[in-house]
Protein backbone atom coordinates (compact mmCIF):
# COMPACT_ATOMS: atom_id res chain seq x y z
CA UNK A 1 0.00 0.00 0.00
CA UNK A 2 2.05 2.96 -0.93
CA UNK A 3 -0.41 5.42 -2.20
CA UNK A 4 -2.86 6.15 1.31
CA UNK A 5 -6.41 4.12 0.98
CA UNK A 6 -9.53 4.88 1.75
CA UNK A 7 -10.73 3.40 5.06
CA UNK A 8 -13.53 1.17 3.31
CA UNK A 9 -10.67 0.03 1.23
CA UNK A 10 -8.04 -0.93 4.35
CA UNK A 11 -11.35 -2.89 5.72
CA UNK A 12 -11.83 -4.92 2.58
CA UNK A 13 -8.29 -6.11 2.45
CA UNK A 14 -8.51 -7.26 6.18
CA UNK A 15 -11.36 -8.57 6.08
CA UNK A 16 -9.80 -10.17 2.83
CA UNK A 17 -6.46 -11.19 4.79
CA UNK A 18 -8.27 -12.37 7.93
CA UNK A 19 -11.70 -13.55 7.16
CA UNK A 20 -12.58 -13.98 10.70
CA UNK A 21 -12.10 -10.29 11.21
CA UNK A 22 -14.63 -9.93 8.62
CA UNK A 23 -17.53 -12.07 10.14
CA UNK A 24 -16.94 -9.60 13.54
CA UNK A 25 -17.67 -6.83 11.50
CA UNK A 26 -14.58 -5.18 12.45
CA UNK A 27 -14.71 -1.51 10.21
CA UNK A 28 -11.10 0.04 9.97
CA UNK A 29 -12.60 4.19 10.07
CA UNK A 30 -9.06 5.66 10.32
CA UNK A 31 -5.88 4.69 9.30
CA UNK A 32 -2.91 7.29 8.84
CA UNK A 33 0.92 7.30 9.13
CA UNK A 34 0.94 6.55 13.17
CA UNK A 35 -3.08 6.49 13.80
CA UNK A 36 -5.94 3.82 13.22
CA UNK A 37 -9.38 3.83 14.97
CA UNK A 38 -11.84 0.52 14.87
CA UNK A 39 -15.18 -0.19 15.47
CA UNK A 40 -16.91 -3.48 16.21
CA UNK A 41 -20.59 -3.39 16.21
CA UNK A 42 -22.50 -5.10 19.17
CA UNK A 43 -25.19 -6.56 16.85
CA UNK A 44 -24.44 -10.19 15.82
CA UNK A 45 -21.34 -10.28 18.74
CA UNK A 46 -23.42 -10.84 21.67
CA UNK A 47 -23.15 -13.03 24.47
CA UNK A 48 -25.78 -14.77 26.84
CA UNK A 49 -26.30 -11.90 28.89
CA UNK A 50 -27.22 -9.15 25.74
CA UNK A 51 -23.97 -7.41 26.11
CA UNK A 52 -20.86 -7.67 23.68
CA UNK A 53 -19.06 -11.01 24.27
CA UNK A 54 -15.06 -10.55 25.76
CA UNK A 55 -13.87 -12.55 22.21
CA UNK A 56 -15.16 -9.48 19.83
CA UNK A 57 -13.59 -6.65 22.00
CA UNK A 58 -10.35 -8.78 22.36
CA UNK A 59 -10.33 -9.13 18.19
CA UNK A 60 -10.35 -4.89 18.33
CA UNK A 61 -7.85 -5.22 20.97
CA UNK A 62 -5.37 -7.09 18.91
CA UNK A 63 -5.90 -5.89 14.99
CA UNK A 64 -3.95 -1.85 15.90
CA UNK A 65 -0.53 -3.71 16.08
CA UNK A 66 -0.67 -5.58 12.92
CA UNK A 67 -2.36 -2.14 10.83
CA UNK A 68 0.27 0.29 11.98
CA UNK A 69 2.83 -0.09 10.54
CA UNK A 70 0.64 -0.89 6.95
CA UNK A 71 0.26 3.00 6.91
CA UNK A 72 3.54 3.61 6.50
CA UNK A 73 5.02 3.17 2.91
CA UNK A 74 7.90 0.84 2.21
CA UNK A 75 8.21 -0.56 5.96
CA UNK A 76 8.71 -4.21 4.28
CA UNK A 77 8.55 -5.74 7.33
CA UNK A 78 5.59 -8.63 9.15
CA UNK A 79 3.91 -7.61 12.10
CA UNK A 80 3.11 -10.45 14.38
CA UNK A 81 1.49 -10.28 18.17
CA UNK A 82 2.96 -11.86 20.36
CA UNK A 83 1.55 -10.75 23.99
CA UNK A 84 -1.84 -9.28 25.25
CA UNK A 85 -3.19 -8.37 28.37
CA UNK A 86 -7.12 -7.16 28.64
CA UNK A 87 -9.06 -6.02 31.07
CA UNK A 88 -12.91 -5.92 31.13
CA UNK A 89 -13.56 -2.24 32.83
CA UNK A 90 -17.56 -2.10 31.82
CA UNK A 91 -20.15 -4.35 29.89
CA UNK A 92 -20.65 -3.44 26.30
CA UNK A 93 -24.13 -2.20 25.75
CA UNK A 94 -22.97 -0.81 22.04
CA UNK A 95 -20.83 -0.55 19.33
CA UNK A 96 -17.43 -0.57 20.47
CA UNK A 97 -14.34 1.66 19.01
CA UNK A 98 -10.54 1.11 20.02
CA UNK A 99 -7.98 4.46 18.64
CA UNK A 100 -4.07 3.79 18.86
CA UNK A 101 -1.22 5.90 17.84
CA UNK A 102 2.15 5.02 17.74
CA UNK A 103 4.90 7.45 16.18
CA UNK A 104 5.54 7.23 12.54
CA UNK A 105 9.31 8.16 13.51
CA UNK A 106 9.37 5.25 16.21
CA UNK A 107 7.82 2.28 13.63
CA UNK A 108 10.30 3.34 10.84
CA UNK A 109 12.92 3.19 13.32
CA UNK A 110 11.48 -0.48 14.50
CA UNK A 111 11.49 -1.42 10.94
CA UNK A 112 15.31 -0.29 10.42
CA UNK A 113 15.78 -2.56 13.65
CA UNK A 114 13.87 -5.63 12.47
CA UNK A 115 16.18 -5.64 9.10
CA UNK A 116 18.89 -5.41 11.13
CA UNK A 117 18.19 -7.56 13.72
CA UNK A 118 16.08 -9.89 12.85
CA UNK A 119 12.97 -8.37 14.70
CA UNK A 120 12.10 -5.48 17.27
CA UNK A 121 9.52 -5.31 19.74
CA UNK A 122 6.94 -2.55 20.50
CA UNK A 123 4.27 -2.20 22.53
CA UNK A 124 0.41 -0.56 22.19
CA UNK A 125 -2.13 0.36 25.18
CA UNK A 126 -4.71 1.22 23.87
CA UNK A 127 -8.71 0.81 25.59
CA UNK A 128 -12.02 0.18 23.68
CA UNK A 129 -14.72 3.14 24.79
CA UNK A 130 -18.24 3.01 24.34
CA UNK A 131 -20.78 5.48 22.23
CA UNK A 132 -21.02 7.14 25.27
CA UNK A 133 -17.35 7.31 25.50
CA UNK A 134 -16.98 5.41 28.28
CA UNK A 135 -13.98 3.25 28.76
CA UNK A 136 -15.06 -0.97 28.21
CA UNK A 137 -11.61 -2.71 28.09
CA UNK A 138 -8.18 -1.60 28.56
CA UNK A 139 -5.24 -3.70 26.31
CA UNK A 140 -1.47 -3.82 26.09
CA UNK A 141 -0.29 -5.71 23.11
CA UNK A 142 3.37 -6.33 22.59
CA UNK A 143 4.29 -6.96 18.87
CA UNK A 144 7.13 -8.02 17.07
CA UNK A 145 8.21 -6.69 13.38
CA UNK A 146 9.93 -9.16 11.07
CA UNK A 147 11.41 -8.67 7.59
CA UNK A 148 8.99 -9.42 5.00
CA UNK A 149 10.40 -11.90 3.03
CA UNK A 150 11.19 -12.07 -0.75
CA UNK B 1 -28.59 -28.15 32.42
CA UNK B 2 -29.37 -30.54 35.50
CA UNK B 3 -28.17 -33.22 33.52
CA UNK B 4 -25.25 -34.27 31.65
CA UNK B 5 -25.62 -32.69 28.37
CA UNK B 6 -23.40 -34.43 25.12
CA UNK B 7 -20.05 -32.35 24.05
CA UNK B 8 -22.94 -31.79 20.73
CA UNK B 9 -25.31 -30.19 22.57
CA UNK B 10 -23.06 -28.58 24.80
CA UNK B 11 -21.50 -26.95 21.44
CA UNK B 12 -25.16 -25.97 19.96
CA UNK B 13 -25.46 -24.21 23.22
CA UNK B 14 -22.53 -22.08 23.16
CA UNK B 15 -22.68 -21.42 19.86
CA UNK B 16 -26.74 -20.05 20.48
CA UNK B 17 -25.53 -18.03 23.34
CA UNK B 18 -22.48 -16.36 21.78
CA UNK B 19 -23.06 -16.72 17.60
CA UNK B 20 -19.57 -15.12 17.40
CA UNK B 21 -18.08 -18.04 18.84
CA UNK B 22 -20.41 -20.64 16.28
CA UNK B 23 -18.64 -18.28 13.31
CA UNK B 24 -15.40 -19.85 14.67
CA UNK B 25 -16.29 -23.35 14.57
CA UNK B 26 -14.85 -23.39 18.23
CA UNK B 27 -16.18 -27.35 19.36
CA UNK B 28 -16.49 -28.41 22.95
CA UNK B 29 -15.05 -31.86 22.52
CA UNK B 30 -15.64 -32.37 26.62
CA UNK B 31 -17.46 -30.80 29.31
CA UNK B 32 -17.89 -32.74 33.13
CA UNK B 33 -17.41 -30.95 36.25
CA UNK B 34 -14.05 -29.91 36.89
CA UNK B 35 -13.20 -29.69 32.93
CA UNK B 36 -13.80 -29.13 29.69
CA UNK B 37 -11.72 -29.27 26.03
CA UNK B 38 -12.16 -27.12 23.04
CA UNK B 39 -11.11 -27.09 19.81
CA UNK B 40 -11.14 -24.28 17.34
CA UNK B 41 -10.58 -24.96 13.55
CA UNK B 42 -7.67 -24.18 11.61
CA UNK B 43 -10.11 -23.33 8.27
CA UNK B 44 -11.71 -20.45 8.36
CA UNK B 45 -9.43 -19.05 10.88
CA UNK B 46 -6.07 -18.44 8.71
CA UNK B 47 -4.56 -14.63 8.80
CA UNK B 48 -2.68 -13.25 5.68
CA UNK B 49 0.78 -15.70 6.78
CA UNK B 50 -1.91 -18.74 6.55
CA UNK B 51 -1.66 -19.37 10.23
CA UNK B 52 -4.74 -19.03 12.28
CA UNK B 53 -5.28 -15.82 13.63
CA UNK B 54 -4.40 -14.50 16.80
CA UNK B 55 -8.41 -13.39 17.99
CA UNK B 56 -9.21 -17.18 17.34
CA UNK B 57 -7.00 -18.60 19.90
CA UNK B 58 -7.70 -16.05 22.48
CA UNK B 59 -11.56 -16.64 21.67
CA UNK B 60 -10.51 -20.37 22.54
CA UNK B 61 -8.85 -19.37 25.88
CA UNK B 62 -11.72 -17.24 26.86
CA UNK B 63 -14.06 -19.86 27.15
CA UNK B 64 -13.19 -22.30 29.39
CA UNK B 65 -13.95 -20.12 32.28
CA UNK B 66 -18.25 -19.44 31.59
CA UNK B 67 -18.14 -23.04 30.76
CA UNK B 68 -16.89 -24.95 33.89
CA UNK B 69 -19.13 -23.21 36.03
CA UNK B 70 -22.48 -24.61 33.79
CA UNK B 71 -21.19 -28.10 34.31
CA UNK B 72 -21.87 -28.43 38.31
CA UNK B 73 -25.43 -28.60 38.79
CA UNK B 74 -27.87 -25.83 40.31
CA UNK B 75 -25.09 -23.55 41.25
CA UNK B 76 -26.81 -20.52 40.13
CA UNK B 77 -24.41 -18.44 39.14
CA UNK B 78 -23.67 -16.30 36.32
CA UNK B 79 -19.49 -16.19 34.76
CA UNK B 80 -17.77 -13.11 33.71
CA UNK B 81 -14.45 -12.33 32.45
CA UNK B 82 -12.70 -9.89 34.02
CA UNK B 83 -9.00 -10.05 32.93
CA UNK B 84 -7.18 -12.12 29.91
CA UNK B 85 -3.45 -12.20 29.67
CA UNK B 86 -1.82 -14.47 26.50
CA UNK B 87 1.05 -15.12 25.15
CA UNK B 88 1.53 -16.44 21.46
CA UNK B 89 4.38 -19.27 21.51
CA UNK B 90 4.02 -20.55 18.13
CA UNK B 91 1.98 -20.15 14.68
CA UNK B 92 -0.69 -22.30 14.79
CA UNK B 93 -0.80 -24.40 11.07
CA UNK B 94 -3.35 -27.49 12.43
CA UNK B 95 -6.56 -27.15 14.62
CA UNK B 96 -5.96 -26.14 18.17
CA UNK B 97 -7.18 -27.47 21.00
CA UNK B 98 -7.12 -26.02 24.94
CA UNK B 99 -8.25 -28.07 28.20
CA UNK B 100 -9.06 -26.31 31.41
CA UNK B 101 -9.21 -28.02 34.58
CA UNK B 102 -11.08 -26.39 38.35
CA UNK B 103 -11.72 -28.71 40.95
CA UNK B 104 -15.27 -28.95 41.34
CA UNK B 105 -15.32 -28.30 45.05
CA UNK B 106 -13.45 -25.02 43.98
CA UNK B 107 -16.58 -23.99 42.16
CA UNK B 108 -19.17 -24.81 44.72
CA UNK B 109 -17.07 -22.64 47.44
CA UNK B 110 -16.71 -20.25 44.78
CA UNK B 111 -20.38 -19.97 43.99
CA UNK B 112 -21.40 -19.92 47.82
CA UNK B 113 -19.29 -17.11 47.98
CA UNK B 114 -20.42 -15.04 45.41
CA UNK B 115 -24.09 -15.44 47.17
CA UNK B 116 -22.87 -14.56 50.21
CA UNK B 117 -20.83 -11.76 48.92
CA UNK B 118 -22.10 -10.81 45.90
CA UNK B 119 -18.94 -11.88 43.63
CA UNK B 120 -16.28 -14.95 43.70
CA UNK B 121 -13.10 -14.51 41.75
CA UNK B 122 -11.34 -17.22 40.30
CA UNK B 123 -8.05 -17.62 37.90
CA UNK B 124 -7.52 -20.40 35.28
CA UNK B 125 -4.46 -21.15 33.55
CA UNK B 126 -4.20 -22.75 30.09
CA UNK B 127 -2.54 -23.55 27.23
CA UNK B 128 -3.38 -24.36 24.01
CA UNK B 129 -1.76 -27.04 21.80
CA UNK B 130 -1.86 -27.87 18.31
CA UNK B 131 -2.24 -31.41 16.78
CA UNK B 132 1.26 -32.66 17.41
CA UNK B 133 0.82 -31.39 20.74
CA UNK B 134 3.17 -28.29 20.67
CA UNK B 135 2.42 -25.42 22.94
CA UNK B 136 0.81 -22.23 20.74
CA UNK B 137 -0.44 -19.99 23.56
CA UNK B 138 -0.26 -19.51 27.83
CA UNK B 139 -3.33 -18.05 29.16
CA UNK B 140 -4.10 -16.27 32.06
CA UNK B 141 -7.83 -16.04 32.31
CA UNK B 142 -9.30 -13.96 35.49
CA UNK B 143 -13.17 -14.88 36.06
CA UNK B 144 -15.93 -13.89 38.43
CA UNK B 145 -19.06 -15.73 39.75
CA UNK B 146 -22.15 -13.66 40.23
CA UNK B 147 -25.54 -14.74 41.56
CA UNK B 148 -27.80 -15.43 38.75
CA UNK B 149 -30.36 -13.43 39.09
CA UNK B 150 -34.06 -14.45 39.33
Amino acid sequence: MSEQPTPAQVTEFVHAAVPAVGRLGIEVLDLSPGYTRLRVPLEGNSNHIGTMYAGALMALAELPGGLLPLAIPDLAVVPIVTDLQVSFVRAARTDATLAAHLDPDELRALAARAHAEGKAEFVLDTKAIDADGRTLMTCRGTYQLRPARG
